[in-house]
């Protein structure tokens, strides 16, 4: 079930890393970096952190294969994609919300402390999307101002777990119940465009 | 004689470093940095993720001192390695050639599967010029439009290493094949001006 | 004593990179962000390099702590710290004077080369500055012309402890003279505006 999850979350990514290729006019060997980059880029990150070498990404053939799959189906039929990119964006905070947890319950799993969990949560999470945009040449929407909060619910579904961890709460439950308000935060912060604050400005008479 | 070529490899890949913190006005440290990176990068990521720490650019000295040699050459003698940038180009397609060769190999020795090798011979062949283009600010070439085929030979020629892996034919032969058909492959797409596709457009009437 | 100083140094390389993240108008998640990977990235890539993993960085909570107390700080007192800037390139010259030797020592007790160690030594005092600057889409301070000597005082620094190693003279001695060496040779390159040189240009006849 998780596994499933995560073959999808890897697709959507893939998906979002090809799209950007597609909209910058990138050839297909662009299209596949991005992809892969955007998908697999985070739990890399991850790994190399906490000591799983090789990562993940590198231990089963399908995490390579789906985000290649969704390169080559961007690659064809990239108008139907983005007509439905509404579509995408909830699938990507799937994605979110599923990959913050799980990257936060590996990083506990190597006896990583609570706070190093959390930051490593996050970055499976947003972690390939800040690679995807410095290879594309884009400032990463992860710091671009006005965007809709995004590492946000992810970091406060990854202290969540931690949280849980350290009561020693019941993990699959907890597990779940952060992805769902993980999902349910970033697509309300979507719809309502919740942005995070800038710099405190003292406020000056005019 | 792999060690001669592969030492030759890193020269040309630190002259293509070096050369574009020059065009791009950068100090001594930044012709440096960039020849460092050019040349090691794609090495480096390979190694990290096959767990082989530290990588080979830190077991042999030469290994930096190559890089950096011909970033003092390049300091020096721009112009004419300018003038010489066919040249450049040709001895490029060679290390191109051998990292994704050597690089496969490499990662099918330490067990990963034939994708996962084809991923990172690549990796290892193109990995230090797009942190090169990310470094200098400039689009990666690997993934901007318009230019002459690059990876595609180099994945070309890592697959045939892991399909003759796979198939048990004779390691030695394959490689030597498998390189001298990039460098063609290459060469020729060089002089051909050959494109990879771009997303594929429906026709519109106009 | 030297732990302290540690601290001192990621919380001025934190305020850099949270700085830049005010000036770019990035929100509180690109603000924390910058300030993480300024003060953590340079030590976390000498760490995977090495192999000591999980990296220095997640093995005590307040490597992460005090670069979020930067950020915090910077985000509401901006104003202030941008007015304190002289004062920050004295801590940032002390950070850089502290980690260059800080990070070559390890490197060396991890068995690694003389030539190896002094690259790893510089990584350790640069690699956050040109993550920040990467992720920020600026081009790295590091290799842009027309800045004052960062790298070159570092890389003297990190070399006399490598010689000093070499030729097994007294490692604390030498430690904290190339630390005060790298500081005042910063310090006095910024007073003075001591610029790298340039590629080698022939003059020609006007």
């Amino acid at each position: 079930m998780v596994y499933v999850l995560e073959l999808a979350g890897l697709y959507v990514f893939a998906t979002s890393g090809a799209l950007m290729a597609v909209h910058k006019g990138f050839d297909i060997v662009g299209i596949a970096v991005l992809a892969l980059l955007t998908a697999l880029g985070g739990g890399i990150l991850r790994d190399l952190v906490i000591g799983d070498v090789p990562p993940a990404a590198f231990s089963n053939v399908y995490y390579l294969l789906v985000p290649l799959i969704a390169a080559a189906v961007t690659f064809f039929a990239h108008p139907l994609v983005q007509r439905l990119s509404f579509t995408v964006l909830v699938f990507d905070a799937a994605g979110l919300a599923l990959f913050c947890v799980t990257g936060t319950l590996k990083a506990l799993d190597y006896h990583l402390g609570s706070v190093q969990a959390v930051l490593l949560g996050v970055t499976t999470a947003v972690g390939g999307g800040v690679l995807r945009d410095i290879t594309a040449r884009e400032t990463p929407a992860l710091v671009r101002m006005h965007t809709d909060l995004y590492a946000i619910p992810a970091t406060a579904g990854a202290i969540v777990i931690a949280v849980a961890n350290q009561l020693r709460l019941p993990e699959a439950a907890f597990a779940i119940g952060a992805a769902v308000f993980v999902f349910a935060f970033r697509i309300v912060a979507m719809l309502r465009n919740w942005k995070a604050p800038h710099a405190w400005e003292r406020k000056r008479p005019v």
